[in-house]
């Protein structure tokens, strides 16, 4: 007998809420741990005299809405309101210090704000100062929100934390869980938000089916101010902020999809990320000469900065050349951006990299005189142009083109006009290199090998 | 002592006058072979018992707005309005017939309409038949408007047949004079309205040149439809019509650009028409090589039509060519109708007349359901794509291609996609050709490679 589609939803979670749930044994370790650090923070600040601080679990561990398997922890250390921030950066830094001794091992993460890393007992533990504000709307620094969310979560899950789990989980196996800008995704309270505002995990996968662009989820029902973002879900501890204002719109769309395709066909496939084993030089080959295309590569040294100051770089500088390869006229299909410690690369997939030398600038149309006029000046009477005439409305200048190659084009532009982030244009300035196919084969890292397998092979499934 | 601005105009006028002006001897000699003509008609149409029609001289020797050179006669033969189409047909063939054996030599004309052409003493004559009804707005064949033409013009052109001549004149010049479909210039009647309407040939230059898409002349203030036109000049013998319906956008734009440039610098070299020598096969070689870009020409015999009823079939194919080319992502920069007795083609210039097996197909965005759903259903799961994804909102597929090249890709679907006039199709179906550029190098066409110099070097000038 055939299985009704509800009963087998329901074996699909019990299924992967059995592998998501973290073990008894993981949340008594976790609760030791977290434990052990909120006392040490409480004793430095006591042998430091900052007897005004008080340290707050924040994480997803604190409101059982954690994946089996991850081992963070986070804890806040907040500082009254009214201390200035200079204050704020003295005391905060004498206290982590003492702080990362604790660990087995530590790093700074400080960036504009100041926080740490340890790790300790197989847990990644972030310990990251901030104020004690009165509300997630009057904020001193970006961190302040945190503790907001963590308690508005507890007070208003009332038993989703499984359908919590359960859409991470569907998320991570769709490639959309990650707020972090590499991976434009949802970010982990932005599921606790959603799976409140519908109901639980089938509430949102049937309402993101129907999503479209500016879809608004306002759970406090205050918005106070509109945004241009795919999906608008305004933070129930400040109603100016979009809690999903890093959903990029290709994971928007993606979700959607996913979960339509989902609720009509349900299965475990959808809960399991896909891997993309490393492509080896015969595949690599194989696959372009099956499609004909042409690669090129924009190579340089990794600025050494966290991945969420990296990244806006690459994907702007990717979109800026993309955009002066358009304008150009070469036919361009993809750009990627890949980054690792050593090496970044942008990559660009062309119909073709080289084009004739004849290119076409289409003017003004005759009647907007000014223009028309600034046209005709440059090209008008220029013994360098092939013709000069008109076209419907436009004058119609060919001319001689002055990069024929989208290599030549890169090289000459670069510093001109690409999008070049503070870090990535330091590097560069140090040397970068433009890779045709042939080099780009030579490339010995994995991951690269990975990524280019994802991005040349991806296909939707189920 | 500089000239003024206004005494080189005169200047320029008067020269250009002189050259244009019919001489005296011209003017009799036409007066003699009209009325000669105007005889005939009237004689025969007594001998055929057909005295109820009318004669009438309607050309523009007839308003004295002829140019030397100029050796057209256009004579019409009016029947009483109320005569049946049967009637008028069969009275009209026996009085052309006749007519027919008075000249040097003879062609039947006769499409929709009967008319013959005759060659007499040098001169080109039109006879054609007509119905004599009330007014230009209430005509039963389409060529009965054109007496009330020549009377209205007769009766408004007080004196400007000079400015006539001279705008006649500057059209030429700049290539933009002739109604002719292939042309798709300014008539010699819409040349009167304007001369008219702006008070003389500076008058048309100064308003041409602040000219738009639009722009509206009514002489006769009694506009009642609307047209989707760059210029509407509402015929003064017919509310309903444009008298500037067959001029194109681009012919337009030209003429505003050269009134604008010869207002600011004038000179004589406007009033001479561009020749271009026929290009030789090095010149060619060599054009093409400084070019980069491919050609290919679609070749065809000719249909034994008249050229107004074989350009517009010329012209719908080769911008249905082009948009079938542009659907199918071939970067194509021109197209262009060439045609003579023997042979007609259609030439294409290419960036790249190939392209690379992958090709990219975007998709509707995920929130259109009903259609996102058809293209899944495509493209999704099936093993002949390299990859099914999301970009931003839309889904895209990349897919082999299936015409790789223009020339696949045009064979294939010359009978499928491609607006085929008629006469077109029926000469296709009995063979066509597709040449590639060593071909087009063997064409032997002095006609081809004066077309072909003119397209590849066309420069506006002064």
């Amino acid at each position: 007998m055939a299985h009704s589609k509800e009963s087998v939803l329901e074996e699909i979670k019990n299924t992967v809420l059995k592998s998501v749930r973290p073990t008894q044994a993981e949340k008594e370790k976790l609760e030791t741990v977290r434990k052990g650090i909120m006392e040490d923070i409480v004793r430095i600040a006591q042998e430091q005299n900052q007897c005004d601080i008080i340290p707050l679990s924040v994480g997803s561990a604190e409101r059982n809405t954690w994946l089996h398997g991850n081992h963070d922890i986070d804890i806040f250390i907040s500082y009254p309101e009214d201390l200035s921030f200079e204050d704020f950066h003295q005391r905060s830094r004498a206290l982590l210090t003492e702080m990362a001794k604790t660990g087995d091992s530590w790093e700074d993460r400080h960036s504009e704000h100041p926080y740490i890393h340890i790790q300790k007992e197989g847990f990644e533990v972030d310990l990251v100062p901030c104020f004690r504000v009165k509300s997630g709307a009057e904020i001193k620094s970006a961190v302040d929100r945190t503790p907001f969310h963590c308690a508005f979560i507890k007070e208003n899950i009332r038993h989703l934390e499984n359908d919590v789990l359960i859409l991470k989980q569907f998320m991570k196996g769709c490639g959309v869980y990650g707020s972090e800008v590499r991976t434009g995704g949802f970010s982990g309270y932005l599921t606790e938000i959603l799976t409140i505002y519908y109901g639980g995990f089938e509430g949102v996968l049937k309402s993101a089916a129907g999503w479209k662009y500016g879809t608004i989820v306002d759970l406090a029902a205050h918005q106070t101010l509109e945004h241009e973002h795919p999906l608008v879900v305004v933070d129930p501890t400040d109603p100016k902020r979009n809690v999903a204002a890093a959903l990029s719109l290709t994971k928007f769309s993606l979700f959607i999809d996913r979960a339509r395709s989902f609720l009509k066909n349900p299965s475990l496939d959808y809960f399991t990320p896909k891997e993309y084993p490393p492509m080896n030089a015969a595949e690599f080959e194989k696959t372009m000469k099956a499609r004909e295309t042409k690669l090129i590569g924009l190579s340089f040294k990794t600025p050494q900065k966290a991945e969420d100051t990296l990244y806006p770089q690459l994907f702007r500088m990717e979109k800026s050349l993309e955009e002066l390869l358009i304008r150009n006229e070469f036919p361009i299909l993809h750009t990627y951006s890949w980054s690792e410690e050593e090496k970044s690369i942008i990559l660009m997939e062309f119909f073709e990299t080289r084009l004739p030398s004849l290119q076409k600038r289409v003017g003004p149309p005759v009647w907007n005189e000014k223009n028309a006029g600034a046209f005709c000046e440059k090209y008008k009477n220029n013994p360098d142009t092939f013709s000069f005439s008109i076209e419907n409305e436009r004058y119609v200048a060919e001319i001689h083109r002055k990069h024929k190659t989208a290599e030549d084009l890169i090289r000459d532009m670069l510093f001109k006009e690409i999008a070049l982030g503070r870090h990535v244009r330091e590097s560069m300035k140090n040397g970068y290199e433009i890779l045709q196919e042939k080099e780009i084969k030579e490339i010995k890292s994995e991951s690269f090998w990975k990524f280019m397998n994802e991005k040349l092979t991806f296909q939707i499934k189920p």
